[in-house]
């Protein structure tokens, strides 16, 4: 389960005990339920970075619904591995743009669906009690219908041109590193073998650092992190904090060229 | 589980290491911990809103205790689906309200408890334990004793006059929904098929909406929510940061009169 | 589980996936992923109050690791109940200090490892994998190797002198009780069976409570809580919060001598 109904409500219960009164047997786990409310991109990206890890079969239940009741559809989505429930509202639009063959089903067999469904409340009256289902073997083609048109998103995709390479940071994790959208592969591509500089705010490096003891407490340093993106953090300490920087800023990374001043 | 024990502490993992002890192959699912410290009504609403959602046979663990080491009893209840353990303090009172034929066990036979017990923590060692011996199919007679002078609270109902009906918010989730204590049921009782007025501070509306969606984003609505009580929304946004209100405060409904000026 | 981690980022999902990848019947329980960030000793006082309420066998996966990347070791422990696995930097250390006879071994065989291991999350690529397969039986020889230089600490102990004992405040819980160093070991023997005056900041009891009722509500007592260690505590109340103290702070108690005027 992935969501932004937090903890301190009834919202998650109720959704658990929907789940376990269909299939007791189903072993739930939380992501996370701390998406900051109504951040579709935000569960987005932290969904990419984590569904994989799952066993095959796995059933990701990813709900963050600031459309709930409007005419966004509800959406059940098989790709290879795993299943996928939630709305259409760009939540799995990476898993989508990564796995191009996926199925999409708008969820329309309301047989699956609790009784009475709440415009306010989908999660509990239909995303869960279709997770449920899918978890006692019943497949999404009776379930739902298979549409083409499903919202897309991407991680904003760097400007490069010919000496820079400009991204920009996309999430900030709870120790302060600062998630950029400069993948390994983008970034080998531009740089090959050469040499560059990497600025974000005033901080300014030409070296890549694969552990951040490389350098002192406190220091800030350039790496490419555990999701596979580019990261600023600080040994010890919170970059994020120690820059005054979070997402939406810039980061540029320079070729450096041979013979220039 | 549900608690205000915190996530922060070791207070959860022991309760959980004392459960799994005595029942290994137990299912634990946390409802929350995440209770405003010590507030046995908002516990009391959350589990009311949620305990019903559950399988049949689940047993309700509902520890909010700051009357723990007092005279306030420790007990067991049992309703006709489900089974409810903790403290006598009002934590239950809801539940016991709408099922006034549950049977009540004040918790006496320590064979049941942990050996030693602490004035500070009966969470970990009077009411994990029970839970846990219920959960092995120990019976609540085999543990306690009937009471009848349990402790009864009840959601506050709201005053009803000819023309107005005044009620007041119960609860502020986490997206800034202010849930009243408006039933569906006293609200149609009250207006019939009239038509009427709802203001809560500064929002006058004459409409009840029936998704988020229907008014644009950033304005207020009047809803009856997933808990099936009246609410405040704002589309896409937070009611109660809008309108500066929280639990405590009023909401009015007056029926309009045909040919009132 | 206990870690630094957070539940609002993708860390936890990765480690659960990847121990549900290796063993999908295994029963994930949290401790905690709100320690402190990369406060190793917070994680291990939690670790050393909560550890021994699980069933013999729980494997303790135990992950605040602000030194990854570095020299410091990843390790595993047998003591006669448990098995342990995280980093070697003192999370650890009490359990240690407390199980002499622990076996230590450092995680040595990449074949219980992740394929790729980041240098910025062992978390997910050693610990996590690690603890799945202790989980499946693998037995700790078969994937490290002893050692005996393994990191020690211990809780700070209370310095004695001949009328007065000063230990210090080393935790305080989500409800503010300040948690200090001074065992009830420690405090009955200096004390036996004479009187004292305990002093936290501004102030004085003579009286050690057992339960938070004996003194009114908003008042302040001392008290032995549930971890077996003084406490200070306002009943209903935030004990923190009324004395201005936190961790770190001095606690006096001094003995009383008889005719002392």
């Amino acid at each position: 389960m992935l969501t932004d109904f937090g903890l301190r409500d009834s919202y998650i219960g109720a959704m658990k005990g929907v789940i376990l009164s269909i299939n007791p047997e189903v072993h739930i786990i939380d992501i996370t339920h701390d998406v900051e409310p109504q951040s579709v991109l935000k569960a987005a990206f932290i969904l990419y970075t984590t569904y994989s890890y799952f066993p095959k079969g796995t059933i990701h239940l990813s709900v963050v619904d600031p459309g709930v009741g409007t005419e966004r559809r509800p959406i059940g989505i098989s790709t290879h591995n795993y299943h996928f429930v939630g709305p259409d509202n760009g939540v799995f639009g990476l898993i989508l743009s990564k796995h191009k063959d996926s199925e999409v089903f708008e969820l329309i067999n309301k047989t699956y669906f609790r009784e009475k469904i709440s415009q306010t409340f989908h999660g509990r009256d239909i995303f869960a009690p279709v997770a449920a289902h899918l978890s006692l073997g019943v497949t999404l083609d009776k379930i739902g219908r298979v549409i083409k048109d499903y919202k897309r998103v991407e991680i904003p995709e760097p400007l490069v041109t010919q000496r820079i390479l400009e991204g920009q940071i996309i999430h900030r994790d709870r120790f302060g590193n600062l998630v950029t959208n400069v993948s390994h592969e983008i970034f080998s591509h531009f740089i090959g073998h050469g040499s560059f500089e990497i600025e974000v705010g005033p901080f300014k490096t030409q070296a890549l650092r694969s552990a951040y003891a490389e350098v002192a407490a406190g220091e800030l340093l350039a790496i490419f992190g555990s999701t596979g993106y580019l990261e600023i953090s600080e040994n010890m300490g919170n970059a994020s904090a120690q820059l005054g920087l979070g997402v939406g800023d810039p980061v540029k990374i320079k070729k450096k060229v041979k013979g220039k001043r």
